[in-house]
């Protein structure tokens, strides 16, 4: 394996009734920035509990994070942050509260224009406190230092990284999720796979402490997500779900190997120019480039199908086939349609495509910089 | 899976070479204890890189800490820590010394009697910042806030925890494990597979995620530990047993599960008694208590036949006997005999270890205390 360094400290706080112990995890006196996106957790019950736990705490709400969180509305949160002399952020919901919760952390502290953190490396000096109690699993933005906003008048979507961004602690309770429509069980449960997929199938450098985890994340998904659909008040379904999808981005299955990566950003741009959900673009894009690197990707793409799909007779090249078709099965059986056609977009959209993705320096993808728009090209053809 | 809380806040510095980044990760004008053991780092040329990553800061050398740290040994640490104002502890070595580190730690800042921070629940309120540069992978204790003291007078062993001792950073160098002698690595090998086995072979709650991680670690250590042996050099191997061991008892596999720990405790008189090693005891326990536990554990101990030694023929009833034959099997592959015959410790002695259980209160072991004295009576007939 590569050498690495792994480090994640947020606490996580995991199973029902965890949300009363938020009260616990802030710093007693702390000033608290309570945000959170739309109504859902009006309807779930997630809010009333959370304010039960900050009745010790001066709290101030700020709703209506968006998903794909706007640079214009975290400004303003940003704003009562500095007005009210806030000192702690909660964030509740999915991970675009989560990601919006980080960039408010850093923005408030942050002196010049905020969105040089966005532009210019290394901008997060400081960052007040985060804890989050997630919603919707997906992301994994509950346990890691990454954060996506958007700046949707330029069309800009970028992202950020910073230690000082992990929460300090994350309430997973799966009975939050219990209410999810079926779209966003269908999405987060496609995006934590191909999360893992993305730090699995690769190349091997004999790391099969890494390569099981991955294994176990895929197959625990494969197993777990269609139950979420057709059982939706499984608990136990929905626990296994929200621990998979933290654990597939949290910094501990990619230690030590190589990433690949470039089916989400092929994916961001499908998502920034015809607004497909993130999961449904990477649900679209994953299969056609399995297809594509199938030369590059051979030996993990063997493994994946002995080992994630139990594929154990035929030569390589029908197992492989058969592994990624199997994958793009998976997708629509969470009910994720996988063509480009799907979503009326055709081939004179292609271009538009590779265009943003020369714009934004994306023309060595993946994990040897083999995907290049040449390839992207075919891939979208493949997609259509 | 059960409600859990996982915290880690370690930082992995994992490779070749990481012993550098030490400086980089201990606070600057701190004034650090450099403990030690034996000889062993002198000879492997980690010393020398240990004091050339402590060029920048004044440090004071401690070394003698013992296999089992012994109270006495470490109270001379603690005294040298408080006389020369030390703020860091670098704790260079194996388990023993990671753990006197975190003992040393606590009781330097401790008022009142120290031993009482292993005799008396939650004594340890503040403690000094530790690291570590682990070089034998074997106790897990580079990344957790476990440790174990023992006070050879009163012939105790004991454990506390604290989440104010898990090391600021683990260096887990894995060039630093080749000259290890067979014996250390046969028993850190050994050491790694019981603590994945007490937090895996237990009863199923459903947590298809931390058993895989647990079958992963298990496959990881039985395929890499003969290699070790065979192929000292191979620092693919190294890397692999290196990685396994410090998730084998970071907190991760057992999280939302039962645990079991009647080994460890059985073990741990059979050590104070007669002296075994740690890892030795375990080898002659673990199989003879999985026979003994065999009905309570059916299920677990099926998954454990099928999934991590692919047995898939035959009854249940035969598919368990044969994992378990093949579990000490390994031992012994690994050059630990699993007999108690072997150590000259007889039917006569069974009597005293049972009277030192009892004395400890060791009556209800295991992940559901039926591991009663008359069982554990049974296990000890069936390790002759």
């Amino acid at each position: 394996m590569n050498n690495f360094q792994f480090y994640n400290p947020t606490r996580i706080l995991f199973g029902e009734g965890q949300i009363a112990s938020v009260a616990d995890n802030i710093p007693q006196g702390s000033r608290v920035l309570f945000a959170y996106g739309g109504g859902s957790i009006h309807k779930n019950g997630v809010y009333d509990q959370v304010r039960k736990s900050l009745e010790q705490f001066e709290f101030f709400e700020f709703s209506g994070i968006e998903v794909n969180p706007s640079f214009v509305t975290l400004m303003e949160a940003t704003s009562l942050v500095q007005r009210e002399n806030i000192d702690f952020i909660l964030a509740v919901g999915g991970g675009s509260v989560v990601d919006g919760a980080k960039f408010i952390a850093a923005a408030s502290v942050y002196e010049g224009d905020a969105w040089n953190i966005m532009t210019k490396p290394n901008q997060v000096k400081q960052a007040l406190p985060l804890g989050c109690v997630l919603t919707l699993p997906a992301t994994g933005s509950e346990s890691n230092g990454n954060s996506v906003v958007t700046r949707y008048e330029t069309h800009e979507k970028l992202g950020f990284f910073s230690p000082l961004v992990f929460p300090r602690f994350a309430v997973l309770d799966p009975t939050t999720t219990l209410t999810l429509p079926q779209r966003q069980v269908s999405n987060g449960v496609v995006d934590a796979f191909v999360h893992v997929i993305e730090q699995y199938l690769t190349y091997p450098v004999n790391a099969p402490i890494q390569d099981g985890f991955s294994e176990s994340l895929l197959k625990t998904l494969i197993s777990e997500g269609p139950k979420a659909l057709a059982n939706p008040n499984d608990i136990t379904v929905r626990s296994n779900i929200m621990w998979s999808a933290t654990l597939a981005l949290n910094g501990l299955i990619s230690s030590g190997v190589p990433q690949d990566w470039a089916t989400h950003m092929i994916g961001h741009e499908l998502t920034a120019l015809h607004g497909v959900d993130h999961a449904v673009s990477l649900a679209i894009i994953l299969p056609p480039l399995l297809q594509e690197m199938t030369e590059e990707k051979h030996a993990k793409l063997l493994q994946y199908a002995t080992n994630v799909w139990n594929i154990d007779s035929g030569d390589d090249a029908s197992k492989i086939a058969l592994a990624i078709e199997k994958t793009r099965d998976f997708f629509e059986l969470m009910q994720i349609k996988t063509r480009l056609s799907d979503y009326q977009i055709g081939k004179h959209d292609i271009p538009e495509i590779l265009g943003q993705l020369e714009k934004h320096n994306m023309m060595q993808l993946g994990e040897r910089g083999q995907v290049t728009l040449d390839r992207t090209q075919k891939i979208l053809l493949n997609a259509l």
